[in-house]
């Protein structure tokens, strides 16, 4: 029985908001960020509506004007421990930074977490975009952009190398003998790079679905490289449909030119969809988030892919200001595109900034033109599926309760998990163990 | 109405055990260590007994001859947000290491399981004794004993700094206004030490203890000191009665010649009970646990506190051989316990290493028998509590059953919990927060 292509949909959960000013909005909880019967419950809305999984951004560095939710929230690999014990099926997507971490420990928590979600970790790998962060680590200097995705290879491959310190079948668990795992199961790395020197072997086996699956979000040159070889998702923000299927191209054609398969590489924008019942309450709510987007907010937002530089210094109406470099040693992809799109159109600095952090139209609608809008990507090139991040309140709970059926009654989505693992849900194999294949290579030589 | 003192209880919760061999017990659950609904059960077990608090051990380097719970088992942080979400009074000790962590991560995971659990999260401070973790963290050198701990003061000092960030009533939440926070609230730590170098400031708030609960497991002269000085209970492994009477009046006096209030330290002696309903279950189930002990295994244990030490080398039957400084810069506290034990007994290797793998006589018995000499340490200035490591699949079990509620009977432990924190269950004040005293104090000096 063939199957008709699905959908992948991700839930991005982050309390109070992403921006600026969606904790003002009257039903918000603005301690939501840090309340953790609000993430069980979003994850349970995602999970009861068949999500592959739910996504916790990060950042580690913040300032007076750094947006309400960045100011306080739970740490990624905390509170996504804590949402697997309350959840059975639903992939835990969790932001790390590979800046300002040691791989053995990144290694070890996300295989801690695979272990206790029975197989549901993801890592989003990312290089932490904002200087500041040196401050809080001891560093000298924020490693420049291309260094840190030298750093972010390099980090992978050790952490995927200590991943498989444990061959699948090392655990003899032979009581009567006293053999509890079988000597030459158990691999050292002996890893001495550029930036990293992790002998290891790792103390925690591998899981149900061997390694945490990868996610990345990749937009400069560098980083939709590193993307293409790396990853197994991409979470991406596309703005329009052209740039979204430009970019699905792309993605895809570089990975299949690092020799992978292309299609089991799902390529995820990052959509912020406003629906409602009928013509009058989609319009309400469209205006709800619109009212939560002051300028004020919107300037600050928009120094974020700037190492958030402050444009409030700037005139608002006089054309988007020559920046220079700045940004390229941030967010590159993002704060490129912004200057190209202010410069190509010929927009004013307040114009750039409400394009930026007001909804677009693209996915606000009746559950029938957000499933249009959402399947004509989907189909046309431009996604594999998406990670919703919600506007309002209550957004979770109308996409997974007005959309999510229009889906699965067009084929689109899967009514039940046909699998238990963050890889069954995104139809992504468990790689085999490094060294329980040189072995069979080693054998098969032997042979020969 | 006056209220008798109450003993502490925690448990140990590690799997397939901390010792080589108990793992090849007939029930043992050989993958324990990796096993959610292990720790789950464990977990309930003891909050359903009304403990504490459960506490997870931990260590970051492994070789072939590692315990089997060393070899493969969770991450502290990871398992105990996890265990947050199913448990709701008890507390959640981590062990964590500050030898190879940066104070913005470990203050960042900490709180965060704070958050979560309400209120019920505790730091094990340890400084790593084995020597081979320096590789795994891409370190030239393992730091010597003294100056591991005065990285742990320093490291628990901008922990505890961080934790601070936000005063308590920061947060204004004020949507008319825009106000999320008000500004003065928020504070940067902008920490420059001889190790670190931390501004700050954390991006999440204090929770409802304030700040989570400082453990710590000093033997050596410096590792008292730091105890004393710096953490609200001691774990500490004590041989005999009479040892641990003397390491409880010394860690008070240094408790007190640090200016603190030393009743509020507790100290909380790790044993290894073994109950049984009557004399003949509990000599069946001490012997089970005797021959859980080869020999073998016990010269491995014994090179343990000796930096993994290999003492197989020597003659099992000649007398312990001299050792010169080996174990001084590993645990030194309990590998100068063990040499001057040898020495002031006389003893043979495996006399040594039987002694110290093989349980001990002092608290094995009938549910009263335990609960006399249980009794008899808290009363006679030897324990505030204890810390109840099983050794039988079924320990903490027979424990929770059999000696708490005669322990209840005797209004010496909690029928129920009377609140909601870690720092509610051990008695302990919620600490202010350094700029709301500092605010307090600056005002008075103002008015007078
Ligand atoms: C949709 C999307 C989500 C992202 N989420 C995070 C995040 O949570 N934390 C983070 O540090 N960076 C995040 N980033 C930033 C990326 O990881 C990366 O640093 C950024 O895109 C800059 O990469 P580039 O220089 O290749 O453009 C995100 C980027 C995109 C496009
Ligand atoms: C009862 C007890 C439990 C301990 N648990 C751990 C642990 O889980 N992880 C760890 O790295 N060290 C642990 N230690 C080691 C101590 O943190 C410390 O490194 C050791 O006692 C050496 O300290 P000293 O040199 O002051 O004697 C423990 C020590 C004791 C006495």
């Amino acid at each position: 029985m063939s199957k008709q292509r699905q959908l992948k949909l991700g839930a991005m959960v982050h309390g109070v908001g992403h921006g600026w000013g969606e904790w003002r909005h009257p039903q918000a909880q603005p301690n939501a960020s840090v309340n953790f019967d609000f993430y069980r419950q979003q994850t349970q809305l995602a999970e009861g509506a068949k999500f592959d999984f739910v996504f916790i951004a990060d950042s580690l560095h913040i300032h007076e004007k750094s947006s309400p939710h960045y100011l306080n929230r739970f740490e990624p690999l905390t509170i996504l421990s804590a949402l697997a014990a309350t959840t059975k099926h639903i992939g835990l997507v969790a932001t790390v930074t590979v800046s300002y971490t040691e791989p053995f420990q990144v290694a070890r928590q996300f295989a801690s977490l695979d272990h206790i979600s029975g197989g549901r970790a993801g890592w989003n790998v990312v290089t932490s975009w904002l200087s500041g962060t040196a401050d809080n680590f001891g560093k000298a200097e924020h490693p420049p952009h291309a260094v840190r995705y030298r750093i972010a290879k390099e980090h992978v491959d050790v952490v995927k190398g200590l991943w498989d310190s444990w061959e699948d079948d090392a655990f003899a668990y032979n009581k009567q003998s006293g053999e509890f795992f079988t000597p030459g199961k158990l691999h050292a790395l002996e890893h001495k790079g550029e930036f990293f020197s992790v002998k290891g072997p790792l103390n925690i086996a591998r899981s149900q679905q061997g390694q945490p699956v990868i996610f990345q979000a990749g937009t400069s040159e560098a980083g939709r490289n590193f993307a293409a070889e790396n990853s197994d998702a991409i979470f991406v923000s596309s703005e329009t449909f052209d740039e979204a299927k430009a970019y699905y191209k792309d993605l895809k054609q570089r990975a299949s030119a690092f020799g992978r398969d292309a299609q089991k590489l799902s390529i995820l924008p990052g959509i912020r969809p406003i629906v409602g019942r009928d013509e009058a309450e989609v319009e309400s709510r469209y205006q709800q988030a619109v009212e939560l987007v002051s300028i004020e907010d919107a300037i600050v937002a928009l120094g974020r892919p700037f190492n958030d530089h402050d444009f409030s210094q700037y005139p608002l109406d006089a054309p988007f200001p020559e920046l220079g470099d700045l940004g390229s040693n941030s967010q590159k992809g993002g704060s490129d595109r912004i200057k190209q799109l202010a410069k190509d159109e010929g927009l004013t600095l307040r114009q750039v900034a409400l394009r930026f952090s007001r909804p677009r139209r693209d996915f606000v609608g009746t559950p029938e033109q957000v499933a249009d809008a959402l399947q004509t990507w989907f189909e046309e090139g431009a996604a594999d599926g998406f990670i919703i991040n919600s506007l309002l309140p209550d957004g979770l709970q109308y996409f997974t309760e007005l959309v999510v059926p229009v889906l699965q009654q067009r084929g689109l989505f899967r009514d039940e998990y046909s699998g238990n693992t963050l890889r069954d849900n995104l139809g992504l194999e468990v790689p085999a163990n490094r060294h329980a294949i040189t072995q069979i290579h080693e054998k098969s030589e032997a042979v020969a």
